[in-house]
């Protein structure tokens, strides 16, 4: 029975330390893990560049090997300490693990197969968890929470944007047709989106002058419909800084809440206020 | 008699599914029509695409065939179902049913001809009856109330947009002349345009070092005039949220309303207000 | 000593009709002059296009003619009609309407000289005048307000942007070197504009790996530098906005102003406001 | 003795006109260096045109040795006048003198070296030397602590930024691939800024339709994008005109503070308040 509990003693002290950020050791267990992280993420581009492949090829190898084998440890250490493995394993960030963990063994397998790249492209997914450490949550909460109570209205930005590209898309392939580029209706939709964004790569562009009067009217029109976005975030944001400013005590008399942070009376009955 | 009563029986019960979307029935209505309009709209860009037409021709002409004589039927039963049928027929959705009914059966008689694109894509207009459901309205009157509101404020800023175009666009004409591009000043204009917006092609760019300096302008004056559009809708969005805080009710004494939300007396002659 | 008088009657009337919009007559003036300006800057623009100017060149010739010779009496009214003339030659609108009349004239004796064009381009410049007419001058004094309360903001953003531009373009001049196309500072202070303002042309671009990443900083960069104008504008907008609300009526009691449009009671001392 | 205090109050005086912008002559000897400083930069542009600096090389050789002998002057002077000259020596601004003085004395010893443009170029660092002048400080103030309050939010914004280019960089390049010039991940994540940010050089495009379709998506993306920045900082600014309202002045009564400017009674107690 000693040793069960020693067992479990050492079990959920490993827990701690992968799954909490509050003792020392997890912190340094996090940090560990990002800095892993980033160099996986670092060697996956530096294999892209293929000049550096095929230098360090050797060294790229190995060093993909080793973090390989330490994301095992980590996936194995994680089942291991969890009460309930199928609960992390199914998870999004269990399916991420998995996912970053196993390419490099596939490849002893399928040699050269180019799509192990896409595979291991997934290993990029981790970096999300340094978002679990973030100290900024409080920000980023506040970034989130003024993105979603403007969902709908964003949603329906959206919606006006593609019925927009998808008309200028139609009209522009007929005004340009192929000999100038729009060579499909789903093409010039692609251009409709280029312009309308003001990116303009200017691999499509309107030859015919009608054209150009066409895409100017398209541009304006983007730099108005670029405002409302802005007005979106913009007033969202302006909100929640306001009731950011007003807090959650009671009233003792009418029980009134929403109180500025500044108030000492309430501002319902003008009783005063209990400060914390 | 009886059978009059259920003609119109007939006929009232089928205008609730068509023109109203409170029913279960009327609900599958909307659903199936959306679903139609947005296969009918993908047909049209996918016979857009060259390579997708020579392959799959016959399918494409089949699917067209049969969503024209969905749309014939709807169309029909539109104009059965209404009682005033003139009020329907030239409606501006009533025109649009029928250009996007059309261009098929014209496709009969006029074999081949580019022009009947140009009707087809007329079809595309009836993807903003999907407006007609969205639950979204709520958010978009917002939108649209946004915009209203600085209806006159964006006239002068697409006033002054215009007016700068014209100048910059002569001065650039003048400046870089035919042997660099600038063809024209509607050309110009259009360079003007593309630079001011921000979108920058690249098709059309200076190459003298004087058009480059006064190009240079150009984009930061582009750059503070994308500021005003943004400030125009950001402050009348937060206008509005400011008003969607004072509700409707009236006060039992003096009978005035736009008090704020969270009120309890009457701001005007003191009253306590009857909550709801 | 009447016939003097007739003399003067029939100058200020005349002064009425073109100096100001009140009596019928002087708006008829105003609207025929919108016109005239905007038929001129028409045939300017289509002068330019050489494919209409071959085809068109006898019509253009006359057109441009009359619009002189109007030019030319409203001209010549407008001396005649003021007191002082002096007080309207040398004024802004005094030259740009010299400069709009002259082109023509000039053009018998220098015959087919390029720089003509540029003196007809001022031409242009009367388009200004349309300013004098917009009834939207509430909304655009608004506007204006707004961007001289920012003056000095935007003044620091702009000297900001500019010293950055320099050390950018430096730093890449640098780094890329003619060979990569960025052949000189100017040149590169030149691209430095187009990448901050989002523009980007791609008529210059960074080819070196290490150029590449510079320019993504910029980019990033110009990202955050748009921001600044926007905040600027919509905060004084938001301000000006608030600003409407508040009326000028005095209190009769404590003679307090600065009261919200909606006020009955004075917010200082309590007193019943008099309201207009 | 009497000579010691004379070298003193030299000293004194020449390090209030040097270190200060208070007296007449140092309001003139900062004048006097900002125009060098601008000369001296615009020197070091017109060298890097080439066709310019064939011409009237001997000029800017000569103008630029008489600069760095203003510079020696500055700079020794500065030493000497200091109390503690190593204060000043190894300062941020010490360190940039130095390096604005130092190339052309080196170009004596290494003749023609490239490398001594980087040197020069540390002398545009200089230019921020004008930010000790501005009397814009107030509205820079206003700016940098809008900047300084949303630095977490930013933190966020960019590492979001980073890791989504990441993401994209990755993804184009499996979908382009070297073929169609995302020749790596770090070259696809230029692409991705580069589109992110809508500046759109076009130097890289996509051109499977695939890849088009994304791209498509990261416009629209980076759209939505742009409006957090200016979202930020708007609400700052907004925030910061607000607290710009609230004096200092404390109620006699309960020493409360932050009252706003209208105020008479204190929002505290309700005590009269003194105004000044």
């Amino acid at each position: 029975m000693k040793s069960q509990t020693k067992t479990t003693n050492w079990k959920s002290k490993l827990h701690e330390i992968i799954y909490e950020a509050d003792t020392k050791a997890g912190k340094w267990f996090d940090i560990i893990l990002i800095i892993t992280i980033l160099i996986s993420i670092i060697l996956v581009m530096l294999e892209s560049v293929e000049s550096f492949d095929a230098k360090y090829h050797n060294f790229l190898n190995i060093s993909e090997w080793v973090i390989t084998i330490l994301f095992s440890i980590e996936y194995i250490a994680r089942i291991v300490t969890i009460k309930k493995p199928s609960s992390y394993i199914f998870s999004f960030y269990g399916i991420i693990d998995f996912l970053a963990t196993i390419p490099k063994y596939l490849s002893i397998i399928f040699v050269g197969t180019h799509a192990l790249i896409a595979l291991r492209a997934l290993r990029l997914l981790r970096v999300f968890r340094i978002l679990k450490l973030a100290r900024y949550m409080g920000a980023s909460r506040n970034l989130i929470a003024a993105l979603k109570a403007s969902k709908i209205k964003i949603s329906v930005f959206l919606f006006s944007v593609l019925v927009l590209t998808i008309i200028l898309g139609t009209v522009m392939y007929l005004i340009e047709g192929p000999k100038n580029g729009f060579t499909s209706i789903p093409h010039s939709m692609y251009w409709a989106i280029v312009t309308l964004t003001t990116v303009g790569y200017g691999d499509l562009a309107p030859h015919t002058p009608f054209g150009q009067f066409i895409a100017s009217i398209v541009m304006i029109l983007g730099y108005g419909i670029i405002a409302v976005p802005t007005g979106i975030v913009t007033s969202e944001m302006t909100k929640a800084d306001n009731l950011a400013l007003i807090n959650t005590q009671h009233c003792p008399n009418c029980s009134e809440d929403k109180h500025q942070d500044m108030a000492t009376f309430c501002h319902k009955c003008g009783s005063k206020l209990n400060h914390e």
